[in-house]
């Protein structure tokens, strides 16, 4: 059942046209793990690439119930009324142990799924995290390429997917609530660390107060860390998703971000690091999956597997043993 | 200055005799990124691993500033009186932006680093988390052949250094402080999941009452989780560093955990799985670090980062072609 493929030269001039039909095939074809596909999709993304990096990146992070889909939902109302197209990518934690519920969420977007001006996407689970955020990387720079000027980038996770997500943001903001259960979805002092901004959501009714107390406690709190070394204090504001309520000053204040970190030099030296980091993920992405791959390598686990897991084999030796024959190595 | 190394047997004979001395060369010799180095640690931990299994393994975590130091120290002290050697590693985290404090921790744990009955022993922060994690766990099976029966894992990081630890120890958990800080050392979804028991430290003094309302607050939300496929839902439990309250009932409770968990079978199947786990981390650190230290690829990186930094060669395509060069394929 493998579905028919573009040509190089269909996906790259479909993507810059803006065909969305387009745009989802060539997301698809990156996030294959055929080989014949990553070499295909390269060759896309080498000829996509030069046309992307003109959007504003952000990433918008928060446990699940905070809201992340009405606010994603709302805000996202606001930059299509500005005049920008939107491309929201989901990136589901690879986390075996908490489920993510993002495809679930994609289907309570039923405004922005319906507007030409925006594109939502999930991404796959991936078994391993750098897989995953490089597809996401590419994902979005197809979609970049394919005119969309901001894009979100969701996440919801124990962590990991969080720094994977930072990696590929300009903007990183991490959703809360105010009230009764802040010790359950409170925040790390490492998540903080690489926020940007905090926005206490569903601040309206009964909640508008509790969320107004939150948010000076925690911009109190955020006095506590040190500045960061762009010069940004992350900052906390308060929304509603239901009333539109601060929603334009969080806006407002990633614009002023942007030309800030634009005219300090920051926003240029952030991505050229994330372009060095981005290399050294595909590397990692790229020997494990070779290494997978490798009928000998299968066939050497399934073989011997038992018993690494009852502890007859060495894990490590064993591991070693793979590794070696892997790369050939023929004598020490 | 390279330091002189003892022979495989010196080595091996100097942990099963629980040599404190060797046992610290010992893991510093698997902490060697040097290539003559793991060849030897590899042979070492060949003929040590068959002696390594027979402890009690506790991942303890908790935010800075929630006392783990103290709560190691003084939980640490009821496992001497009680007949245990005590081995605690510490796990710095891999990321950069947060700072550990954990080697300025140790100095502090004052009465368990002169005790003859218990091993201290940081690790070194590292590039990749699996090679962290690969090392801790080395350390560990080293610490356990030397004769320590109970082993803590401690670690303070944003999310990425729990999982590794969850994936190697029997036992996690969480530590958290009632009161003011909950906000800012809130804990997360995935972190609950991971663990199998919350303590709420420093319930001393004042502070008593507020840890059992926290213990009650804690103890309600975790209903809310489904129960763990072993069976066991997470205890929510209070202590005292200071006064040394609540610290017997944790030790019993662990017990409970280990005697439940042998019974059921989830201790055993739980180890097999980490083994395998295990051989997978090693399969990743290996990979990279036979990679990073291979001269051409190092003389290809030095050549052409400037151009990935600037965007000049694409990340992923200047990824693919050291790939190719280090597993030399030539064609295809």
């Amino acid at each position: 059942m493998k579905r028919n493929r573009l040509s190089v030269d269909q996906y790259v001039s479909g993507v810059l046209k803006g065909d969305r039909m387009v745009l989802s095939r060539a997301i698809t074809l990156v996030e294959s793990t055929l080989e014949s596909d990553q070499l295909l999709a390269e060759k896309v993304m080498e000829q996509v690439i030069p046309h992307s990096g003109k959007s504003i990146r952000i990433g918008i992070t928060g446990v699940p119930g905070v809201g992340k889909s009405t606010f994603i939902e709302s805000f996202g109302d606001i930059l299509l009324e500005a005049g920008y197209k939107l491309a929201v990518l989901a990136v589901d934690p690879s986390s075996q142990r908490s489920g993510g519920s993002i495809l679930g969420d994609k289907t309570r977007m039923e405004k922005l799924s319906a507007d030409k001006r925006a594109y939502i996407r999930p991404s796959p689970a991936g078994s391993t995290l750098g897989g995953v955020s490089a597809k996401t990387r590419e994902a979005m720079l197809l979609c970049e390429a394919a005119g969309f000027g901001v894009i979100f980038i969701e996440t919801v996770g124990v962590g990991q997917s969080e720094i994977a997500v930072r990696g590929m943001v300009d903007f990183f903001l991490l959703l809360m609530l105010a009230g009764a259960g802040d010790e359950l979805q409170g925040i790390k002092k490492g998540i903080i660390e690489m926020c940007d901004a905090l926005v206490i959501n569903k601040a309206d009714g009964d909640n508008v107060e509790a969320a107004k107390r939150a948010q000076r406690e925690y911009a109190n709190a955020l006095h506590l860390f040190p500045a960061k070394e762009n010069g940004w204090y992350p900052k906390v504001k308060v929304s509603s998703a239901v009333t539109g309520d601060g929603l334009k000053e969080v806006w407002q204040m990633i614009q002023e971000y942007i030309e800030k970190m634009m005219s300090n030099g920051f926003f240029e030296s952030n991505r050229a690091s994330q372009r060095v980091n981005w290399m050294h993920e595909h590397i990692r992405y790229l020997l494990e999956s070779r290494f997978y791959q490798n009928p000998k390598i299968k066939e050497l686990i399934s073989s011997s597997l038992e018993d690494v897991r009852n502890g007859n084999a060495s894990a490590i030796a064993f591991g070693r043993l793979l590794v070696d024959n892997f790369i050939q190595i023929k004598e020490r």
